[in-house]
C-alpha cells in the first residue's frame, strides 16, 4: 500500500497534461490541478485512517489491498462497496472520488466478458491479460481512470461511416507485439492524476465497426498519449475560499484524452476486433459504473436537501406548507438512490464463469433515470427555498470589513436563534453548487453514465413484461370464458 | 377453516344493507352486490387450492388459519403478506380483495397500541380485549371491515369544533357494560359482505376530543349499524361481459357506514377517550395499510403496463421512441411500488413489547407518494400509447351480427400477425379501466390511505435530516478552517 | 333556416345505423340515440333565440344563414366564431356541438385548397363544386359529419402498405360520373345524426398512395354507408337524472363509418387522386379543427375548474395553500386555451386567392398542445381537491328514502353555510365528469385532433428559429470579435 | 438627453460603492463594474442609433425624452414598451437593461397610486411630487434603480414583529422637510450605476406596520447610502473573451443597498406612513415590473432555444424525435412569455383618474407563473441535447497552441458541414448560460419578481371564477329540473 505523498510523488513522470495553453510538467504544483491531485491523494490518506469506516483496507490471499481491487462475489461485498463510495465522498465535501472506484468497475467488466471469449476460443487469453493487469494494479494500489466516451463526430452516424475514421478511437495496426491505436476520449475523469488509463469501447459494433472494438490499458505518460484538462472554472472562480466551499478543495478534472498513435504492448490488449462482445462489455461496464454513481450521488443529493433543510430554518420558513412540499421532494431525490443501490445490490447477478456478482439492471437503470432526470428540478426546489440572496450577496471581502461588515450582519440575518454568519455560509454554499460548480454538476447529473434518451428505450427494451403480459390474458381469458356462459 | 358456501351463507343476518334506494336482505342474491360477494369468497375458495401460492393457509400453534391473521414477527413475515396480497390481487383480475387485509392490518396496529397503553396502566386491559378478538377472528376466521375516516363535516374543524358534533364518530354514553357510538364512516370498504366492522379514528386528538378517541368492533348485523352502499356503476354499466373484464365479476363495494346509536359490549372495546393515542394508532394502522396498499396498486399499475405493451403492439407502434418512453415511464410507475414494498419490508421495525413488526415509515410514505402522485399520468400513458378507439369502438353486440361483424374484424385489425378480437378486447378493458372502472380507481389510487398533501408534509417532518445537517455543517466547518489558514 | 322539428323530422331517412347490434331506423326515437339528435336540434332551436349571444343566424348577401357556414374573412369572425362554440357549448352544459363546427371548417379548408389546385389547372373545377356544395349546406342550414382519420391497421405503414389495402379509404373505380370508395373511417362524432358525411384524407400522401388522396360529401343514407354508433356508457350508467347531470341530456355520439363500395357523384367530389395536396388539406383542416377544439375545451377546463373550486368551499378547504395551489393551476389549464384561441385569431391568416383567413398555426398548436397534455394532471387536481366521496357517496334513490336520506343529509354535510345536497350534486358531477364521462373525456382531450407525439415533431419542424439563430450569432460574433481586439 | 459619455462622467459623484472589500470611488475605471456601466451606457447609445427600433427617443409635449419615460396611455404604448425592453435585451446578448426599465414601473405605479390618495385628501400633494419626479427624470434623462425587496429578517414574522425593527425599511423620523428613514434593501439591481435610487414598500401592511409604509426617491450619492455589490463572479470567471460570450461585455450588478439614516427631503416623499396603500402600490408596481420582465425573459428564453437548435445541428442530433421533442418544450417556453405580453397589453386596464394604463393583471401573472417554474426544466432540455462537453471542453487556450490546437479541431468536429470552431463556441456559450451566469440567472428565474408560491396563491385569490361557478350551477339546475320531471 503506498503513502499519499508516494502517490503525489509519482505523477511528475513525463505525462503530457495541458491547462489553459500551457504545458503542465507537474500537476501537484500547479495551482488548480494540483487540487484535482490532492482530491485523489485523499483516498490513501483515508487507507490509513482506522476511524474511516468501511475500511479502504482489506487483506485478500494474505495481502493488504485497496478494498475497491476486492472482486465483489456477493451481494454483500456491492454494499460495502457502495458504502466505501458514498463514504469517501462524503469525505471530499459531496465530490466524489473516483480514481479507484472506476477502475474496478472496468477491471470486473472486462474479466467476466474476457473470461466468456476464452471459453469460445481459449487461445486468445484474453482473461489471463486481464488478471494479471488486475493483480498489478491492486499490489501497486494504482489510480486509474477509464476512456469510454469516443468525441463520436456526428451522433447520428455509426463510428466506420464517420467522414473521419479516427472520430472512435481504432486500431491502426496490430503486430505480435501490440497493437497501435488512435483516436480521443471525452470526459475522461482523473486521467491526469491516474497511473494508467484503460479504454473501453463505447457501444454496440458491427462486423463493420470492428477495428473500433478495442480495449486496453496503458500508462498515463505513454507516448503519444494527450491530456487536454477542461478549465476548473469553479476553483478558478473562488476568490476566497468561502466562495469554494466544496471545489477550492476538492475537485476532480475532466479531461480530453487524445491517442495519437500511441502503442499498447500485447499482455495490455483486453479486447482486440471482437466486435460481437463490444456492446457487451460497453453495457456491463456502464453497469457497474450506474451502480457507482448512484453510491455517490445520494451525496450530491444530500448536500441539496441538507441545505435546502438549513436555509429554510434560517429564513424562518421551514413549517410554511409549500416549503415542506419541496423538502418532501428533495428527501424522495435523495432516497430513490438509496433504494436502487440497496436493491441492485440484493438482487445482484452471479456471473457463473468467474463468481463475480454484478448489480441488477432494473433496478440500477431505474434508480439512474430518476437521479438524471430530476436532478434540474431538485435544484430548482434549492434555489426556491433559498431565495435571491444566493446570487445577490455581497463578498466575504466586504463582511470583513470593519464598517460595512457589521451591517451585513445586521441585515442578513434570518431567524433570530440562529447566526448571520452561518446563513451567509449557507448562501455562499448554494450559490457554489448551483452556480460555478453547477456548470459540471449539472451536466453530469444528466449525462454521465449514459444518456436519457437512450436509458429510457433501454428501460422498456430490457424489461420482461411476462408477468403484466400473463395477467392481461388471464383477465381477457377470464372474461371472454364468462361470455361463452353467458350466451349458452 | 370455513368454506366459502358458508361464509357466503352467513351473510343474510340481518344486517342493515341499502343499494339504490332498496333494503337488501341477502346480498348474495343481488345482482350486483353478489358479485362483491362473490368476490370477498374468492379468498375462501383459494384457502382450499393447493396450487395458490404463497398459501393463504398457515398453521400457528397447532390450528389452521389463514395467512392474513399470522402475526408478522419477521421481514419475510410481511413480505409473505405482501405476495399473498398480490396474489389475491392477480387472482381478483387485478382487483383488491380486503377482507382479512385490513382487519389483520388493524389488529397488528391495535396490539401494539393497547399493549402500550396497557404498560402504563395496566388496570384497562385493552390488550387482552384485542388479543381474544384477535383469537375469536382467526379461529372463525372471519372477514372484516374496517371503518375509519370520518365524514369530517369542514375540514378545516376538528372534530369538537363542528357545528355537528356527530361529523366524526363518537362515544355518546359509557358504562361498565360498553359503550353507545353515533356517528358515520365513510369508503368503508367490502363493510356489507364482513362479519364484522372495526372502528379506528381518523386522525390525532386532543383532549378536548377525547370522546372521539375510540377504537372497537362490532358484527356487521349490529342494530343501529346502517350500510348503505354505493352504486356500483361500473357493474351495472357493463352490458354485455366484455365490458365489464374486470368489475363485472370482480369488484368492492364501499358503503357510508353509519353508527346510530350503536351499543358496543365492553369486551370489544380496544381504546376508550385515550385521545394520546388517538394519533399513534391512526399513524400506525395507516402504515401497516399503506404497505398492503402498495402490496395491491403494484398489480393495478401492472394492468395499465400489460395493457399499454400489448395495444402498443397491436397497434404496431411498440418501436417508436415516442411510445417506449412511456412504456418506460409505465414501468417504473410498476418497479417503484415493488422497491418501496421490499424495502419497507426489509427494513422493518419490531415493537419490543409484543415482537410484532411493522413495515418501515420512510419507505412506505415515499412507495405511496409516488403510486398516488403519478397515477393519472399513467393513465395518460396508457391512453396515448392506446388510441382513440378506447372510447369510440362499436360494441360487442355489433360484432356478434352477421352483416356488421366482419366489416368490424376486418377494420378494427392492427398488426397483422394478431388477431383483430383480441385488439377489441383490449381496448374494451382498456375502456373499463380508465372509463368506468376509471370513476373509482382514479379517486382510491389518488385518495386511498390518506391525501398528498398530508403525505408531502408527513415525510418532510418525520424525516431523520441528521446526516445531510452533519455533511454540510462539515463542508462549512472545512471552508471555515480554510479561510482562517488563508488568512494568517 | 329549418326548424329543430324539421331537422329532427329528416332523420328517418333509411340511414343505416347500428347500436349495440341492432339496426335504428329512426334515431330519434332510440333511447340512447335521441339523446345525440336532440343535442344537435339544440343549435337549431337557439338559432331562433334572441337572448342567444353571439346570433346564431347571420344575414349573407340578404340571405339568413347559420353564422357558422359565413366564411371568415377576418380575425374578428374567427373571434366570433370561437365565442359561438364557447356558448353552444356552454348551453350543451360542457359537452361541444358539432354539426355545423367541423363542416365549416372542412368547407374553409377545403376553399381553399381547391382553389390553389384549379389555379394550376382550371380544368380540374374542384373550387367550384366545393363552392356550390358551400351554398347548398348554407341554404338547407344543413348538419354535417367530417370523417378523417381513416382506421389505419399498422401505424407504421402508409396506406398503400398494408397487408389489407381498404385499412385507408380509397377509390376503387373512377368515371365520369363519379367514384367509387371503400375503407373506414374512426370516430365521426355525430355522423349518424348529420345530413351529409364529408370525407377528407387523413394524411400526406405519395404517389404510391395517391388512390388515397381523395375528398367528397354524401347524404348519410347513401347505399353502403354504414353506421356503427359507440356505445354511450356514459348515457347508459345514469340509472337517475343526478347521475347523468351532463351526458343524461347532452352527448355527441362517434360511429365507425363504413364506406362499402359507396359511389360519389362527381361534383361532390373535392379531391380526387391530387395526392400532393393529401397533407396540405389534412393540416389545413386540422388547423381550423383544433382552432374549434381549443374553444370548446377552454368550456371543459371550466367545468374542472367550477367544480374544483365549489367543492374546495363545500369542503371548507379553499383556503389551504395546496388547494389554493391546485386551483391556480385549474385557472392557468382554462386561461391557457383562452390565450391560444384569441392570438390564434388576431394572428390569423389570409389565403390571397379565396380571401378566406385561417387561425395561426403557432397559437393553435401550442394551445392544443398545452390542452392535450395537461388534462389528466387537471382531472387529478380536480380528484385531489374533491375526495374519495366522489366514487364512494350512495346514490340518489338512497336520498329519497324517508329513513336514511336524512341521515345521507346529516353525515354527507361539507362547511355549514351551505347545503349538503349541493356538495351531493358536486360529488356526483365530478364522479360524471372523472369516470362515466371520463372515459369518453379522456382519450378525446389527448387524442382528438392529433396525437401529443406528432405534434410535439411539427411544432420543432414548423417554427421559425430565424429570430433565435441571429440572436445566437450576434453573440458569438461579438465574442469573437473581443477576442481579436484582446489579443491585437 | 445626455450622451453615454455624460452619463458615465457623472458616475464618480462621491456614491459609497464596494466591491470585494474594496471602496470604489469611481464605477467607470472598476475592472468589473466599469462593465455594468457600459452596459446602462448602451441605453444612451442606442438613443441616438437611428437603426434601432423601435426608436428610444420620442419626442412629448415638444420636448424629446426617452421612449421609456413616456407614460403608457394605450395598449399599443404597451407593446411599444415590451418591443423597446425586448430589443435592447437583444442588443445586450440576452441581458437586460433595467436603468429607464424598472423606474418608469415605478413612476407610472406611484403616480395612479398617489392621484387615488390625493383624491381622498387633497392636501398631501403626494401626486404633484411624483409628477414633479417624473418631469426631472425625463428632462435629465436618468437611470434609476427601485429598491423595493427588503432584506426581511424572519420571514414568518411582519415588519413590526421582527427582533430587529429594522430588518424591513422604515421611517424613524419626520418633519416639515423631510423624513429620515433606516433598513437595508436586497437585490437592487444597478443602483451602482444609477443617477436616484427609487424606493418602494415591499408588500401590504397593517397599521402597526405603518413607519413600514413609505416611498421616497433619492440621489445615489446621498450621504448614509451604502451600495455594496455581489461579486460579479461570472465576470470574473471568465479568462478568455470566449468564456464570457456574455458577461464579459453585458451585466448588470446588484447590490444589497443600505439606508443608515437617510435624510429624504419632503419633496421626494411619495407615500407616508400610508399603510392602506402600500400593499397596492407593491402590486402594481409589481404588475408594470412583470410586465417588464416578461418582456426580457423572452429574449433569455431565446438564447436557450437558439443554442439547443444550433448544437442539436451540430451535433447531427435535430431530427432524433426526443431532441425535437425538447426543441418543442423550448419554443414553447419562449412563446408563452410572448402570449403574455401581447395579452397583457392588449387587455390593459385604464385608470380613470391619470389615463395611465397598466397590463392586465391575469395575463401578467400567467405567464410569469410559466417563466419562473419552467425555467429549470427548460435548461435540463438545452444541457440534455447539448451533451457533456458544455463542462469539459478544453480551454481557448489550448486551442490557441500550435501543437494541439489542431487535435482538438479535429476531435471536437460534429456534423461534417459545420465548422468545429462555431461549435466550441456554442458549447462554451450554453456553459456560462448554465454556469457561471446560470449561478446568477437560475435564482432571478425562479425569484425575481416575486415567488412562486406566492403567486400561485395570488393567482387562485384573484381570479374572477365567475363565469365556472355559473357553468356549474347552470348544469346542475337543469339536472335537477330533468329529475322533477322524471319522478312527477
Amino acid at each position: 500500500m503506498r503513502s499519499a505523498k508516494e502517490y503525489l510523488g509519482s505523477l511528475a513522470d513525463g505525462r503530457e497534461v495541458y491547462y489553459r495553453g500551457k504545458r503542465v510538467r507537474d500537476v501537484t504544483k500547479h495551482p488548480y490541478l494540483s487540487l484535482a491531485a490532492e482530491h485523489a491523494a485523499m483516498l490513501y490518506r483515508l487507507q490509513r485512517d482506522p476511524n474511516f469506516k468501511p475500511s479502504l483496507m482489506t487483506v485478500v490471499d494474505g495481502h493488504k489491498i485497496s478494498t475497491f481491487y476486492k472482486l465483489c462475489r456477493t451481494p454483500q461485498d456491492l454494499l460495502t462497496r457502495s458504502r466505501l463510495i458514498e463514504e469517501t465522498t462524503r469525505a471530499g465535501s459531496g465530490v466524489f472520488n473516483i480514481v479507484q472506484a472506476i477502475g474496478s468497475d472496468a477491471i470486473m467488466a472486462l474479466m467476466i466478458v474476457s473470461k466468456s471469449l476464452d471459453a469460445r476460443d481459449p487461445g486468445k487469453g484474453y482473461f489471463q491479460r486481464v488478471s494479471k493487469f488486475h493483480e498489478y494494479v491492486a499490489k501497486n494500489d494504482l489510480a486509474l481512470a477509464v476512456g469510454q466516451t469516443d468525441v463520436k463526430g456526428d451522433r447520428m452516424l455509426r463510428p466506420s461511416e464517420q467522414v473521419d475514421k479516427d472520430l472512435y478511437l481504432h486500431v491502426t495496426k496490430s503486430t505480435e507485439k501490440g497493437i497501435v491505436v488512435r483516436g480521443a476520449k471525452a470526459h475522461t475523469t482523473q486521467a491526469i492524476v491516474s497511473d494508467e488509463v484503460v479504454v473501453l469501447p463505447t457501444r454496440a459494433m458491427t462486423d463493420a465497426d470492428k477495428d473500433y472494438a478495442v480495449a486496453f490499458s496503458v500508462p498515463t505518460n505513454t507516448r503519444g498519449l494527450k491530456l487536454i484538462a477542461r478549465p476548473l472554472v469553479e476553483a478558478e472562480s473562488a476568490k476566497t475560499p468561502e466562495e469554494g466551499m466544496m471545489s477550492a478543495k476538492n475537485i476532480e478534472v475532466e479531461s480530453l484524452t487524445i491517442f495519437d498513435d500511441v502503442f499498447v504492448p500485447i499482455d495490455r490488449v483486453f479486447l482486440l476486433r471482437e466486435w460481437e462482445a463490444a456492446g457487451i462489455l460497453a453495457n456491463l461496464f456502464g453497469l457497474y459504473h450506474r451502480f457507482t454513481a448512484l453510491s455517490y450521488r445520494q451525496v450530491i443529493a444530500e448536500t441539496l436537501l441538507g441545505a435546502a433543510k438549513m436555509i429554510a430554518e434560517q429564513n424562518g420558513t421551514d413549517s410554511a406548507s409549500h416549503v415542506r412540499e419541496k423538502l418532501a421532494h428533495l428527501v424522495m431525490y435523495r432516497e430513490q438512490s438509496r433504494m436502487a443501490i440497496r436493491l441492485a445490490a440484493l438482487d445482484a447477478v452471479k456471473d457463473e464463469m468467474t463468481g463475480i456478482v454484478y448489480p441488477n439492471s432494473l433496478w440500477a437503470n431505474i434508480g439512474k433515470l430518476q437521479s438524471n432526470t430530476q436532478y434540474m428540478s431538485s435544484v430548482q426546489n434549492l434555489v426556491d427555498i433559498a431565495g435571491g440572496l444566493i446570487s445577490t450577496m455581497p463578498s466575504p471581502e466586504d463582511y470583513a470589513r470593519k464598517d460595512i461588515g457589521p451591517l451585513m450582519k445586521k441585515y442578513l440575518a434570518g431567524n433570530a436563534k440562529m447566526s448571520a454568519e452561518e446563513r451567509m455560509h449557507l448562501f455562499r454554499l448554494i450559490r457554489e453548487l448551483t452556480g460555478t460548480m453547477g456548470g459540471v454538476l449539472g451536466p453530469a447529473m444528466i449525462h454521465a453514465e449514459g444518456s436519457i434518451a437512450a436509458s429510457l428505450i433501454a428501460l422498456s427494451r430490457e424489461y420482461d413484461f411476462g408477468s403484466s403480459r400473463a395477467l392481461i390474458r388471464d383477465i381477457i381469458r377470464k372474461g371472454a370464458a364468462r361470455k361463452q356462459r353467458t350466451r349458452s
